[in-house]
C-alpha cells in the first residue's frame, strides 16, 4: 500500500502493523479507515438531495432475504431534534446536527401488508423478525454514514436512542411493530473541534481463523488499555482504559441508562419476541 | 450528478428516479449504489492482506460505547467451509467461495473481562446486550462489504448460519455468549455468471420526513411488486413479485426454517436475554 494506509492503520491500532499489507492502495479502503465519529456540527442545512441520496445508499445496502424491515425517519424540525435529544441521554449535540436520522427496525411494513391479504404473518413474532429488522436497520445505516463521509460530512450513531423506546417511538408516530433502534446525527464537521480515528482492539483480540480462539486475548487487552489511556490523554481526557470502562459499562442494569427494559418496551411495541 | 449515477438510481429502484439529484458525481457512493450480491465466485485464493484489510475496515466501523461486542471467524478450509454450507440451508455456494466470514455477536470478550476483574458483568445479561453486540457486528460486516467490492471482489450475506446457531457455534468453537449472526462469502466474481443490481422499495414506502407516515405505503409497494415482478422475468426466474414472497416468508415458524428456535438457542449459547 502506498504511504497513507500504513498511517491509516497505525491511527486505527494506535500502534504500527504488525506487517506490511501486500496490497496496492484504495481510496475506499482509506476512507472507511479514515471513519471518525463527529459532535460538532457546523449549523449549515446540507445541501438539497443529500437525504434523498443517502437513503439510496442505505437503500443498496443487502437485506435479508429481501424484506427491507427498516425505515428511515430523517428528522430537521429543531423542537422534534430537541425532544429526541432529551430522550436520548440529554446529548446536545443531537439538537445541533442539521440532519438526524432515527433508522427504524420496522416489521409494521410486512404487518400492514399480511393485514390487507389476510395473512396472520406469524413468522413475525419471532425473535428472528427482530433480529432480521435490526440487522437490516444496520446494515443501511452503514452505507449511508459511507455516503455521507464521502460527501464530506460526520455522522455519530446515537444508541441513547434505546434510552426510551416507547416516547421516541410517540415522538415519531411509529406504528406497532416499529421500533427506533438507533439514530445517526449528520451534518458538516465543525473544523474548529476536529475529531480523532479512536483506536481499536487489536486484531488479535477479534479476528480468528478457521476456529475462535481466545488464547491472544488477555495480552491483546492489556496492549490495548495501554493504547485507549495514550488515546485517551492526547485528548485531554485523563488517562482513560478501555478495561475499566467495560467493567463500569457492563457491571449492572442500571449501566444501561434504561435498556435494561428494552424487552419489555418492545412488547409493548408490537414485537412479541417469541 | 453525471450520467452514471442515475442510471444507478434507476436500476436500484427499477424505475426511473421521481427528481433529478442535484449532487455531483462521487465515485463511492455510486459503488454502493451498483452493489450486488454475488453467489458464484472463481475458485482463485485472494491475494495475501485481504483478510486482514477486511478486518480492519470491518473493525474501523463505529461500535456502541466502544464495546467492539463482535468477533470474525474467517473460513478457508474446505472440510469445514463445506460443513457451514450444509448447515446453512445447503447453499452450495458458501463451500465455493475461497473465503467464509463469520460475523459473531459477541459478548464472552466482556464476560472473560469480567471474570479476570471479579466483575459479574449484569449487564450482558440484557436483550441489550445482544442487540449491541448484533448491531456492532452488522456494521462492521459491512464495511467489509464495501472494502471487499472496493478490492474488486464479491459477497454475499448468509443469513442461514441462523438455521442451526448451536451446530455452528460448535463448527467454529465458540464460547458461551458468543453466537455466529450471520455469514459473508468472499471471492472473484465469476464474470461468466454476472449477478444484476436488485431493485428496491421506492423511497416513498421507506423515507419518512420529521414522522412516520404509511399514507404513501400501498401504492408505492403495489408498483414495486410489478417492479420485481418485470426484474424475475429478466433473470429468467419467472414473474416473482415481492408480496406474494413476503407473505409465504413470514406466514408462520415454520417458513423460518428453524429460526423460530434462536430464542431457546441463544439462551443456550449464552445469551440470557433478560
Amino acid at each position: 500500500m502506498d504511504a497513507e494506509t500504513p498511517s491509516l492503520l497505525a491511527a486505527r491500532y494506535g500502534t504500527a502493523p504488525d506487517t506490511a499489507l501486500p496490497l496496492p492502495a484504495n481510496p475506499v479502503i482509506e476512507a472507511l479507515l479514515a471513519h471518525r465519529s463527529v459532535r460538532a456540527f457546523l449549523p449549515d442545512a446540507l445541501p438539497a438531495g443529500t437525504l434523498e441520496i443517502l437513503a439510496a445508499a442505505a437503500q443498496s445496502a443487502s437485506t435479508s432475504s429481501n424484506v427491507q424491515a427498516w425505515s428511515l425517519v430523517a428528522v430537521t424540525e429543531p423542537g422534534l431534534k430537541a425532544r429526541l435529544a432529551e430522550l436520548s441521554g440529554r446529548q446536545a449535540f443531537i439538537a445541533r446536527a442539521p440532519l438526524f436520522l432515527a433508522f427504524v427496525a420496522d416489521t409494521s411494513r410486512l404487518r400492514r401488508l399480511g393485514a390487507r391479504h389476510g395473512n396472520p404473518m406469524e413468522g413475525l413474532d419471532y425473535l428472528e423478525a427482530f433480529i432480521v429488522a435490526s440487522v437490516d436497520a444496520a446494515l443501511a445505516s452503514q452505507n449511508a454514514v459511507v455516503a455521507a463521509e464521502a460527501l464530506g460530512l460526520g455522522t455519530v450513531y446515537v444508541g441513547a436512542l434505546r434510552n426510551k423506546p416507547e416516547e421516541v417511538a410517540a415522538e415519531l408516530n411509529l406504528p406497532p411493530g416499529a421500533v427506533a433502534l438507533f439514530g445517526l446525527c449528520v451534518g458538516r464537521p465543525d473544523p474548529a473541534a476536529p475529531a480523532s480515528v479512536k483506536p481499536r482492539l487489536p486484531q488479535a483480540a477479534v479476528l480468528h481463523r478457521e476456529r475462535y480462539d481466545s488464547a491472544a486475548e488477555e495480552a491483546a487487552v492489556a496492549q490495548y488499555d495501554e493504547t485507549l489511556k495514550a488515546f485517551s490523554l492526547s485528548q485531554g481526557i485523563g488517562p482513560a482504559g478501555w478495561v475499566g470502562r467495560m467493567l463500569s459499562r457492563m457491571a449492572d442494569a442500571a449501566a444501561l441508562h434504561g435498556r435494561d427494559g428494552m424487552k419489555p418496551a418492545l412488547r409493548r411495541l408490537g414485537f412479541p419476541l417469541r
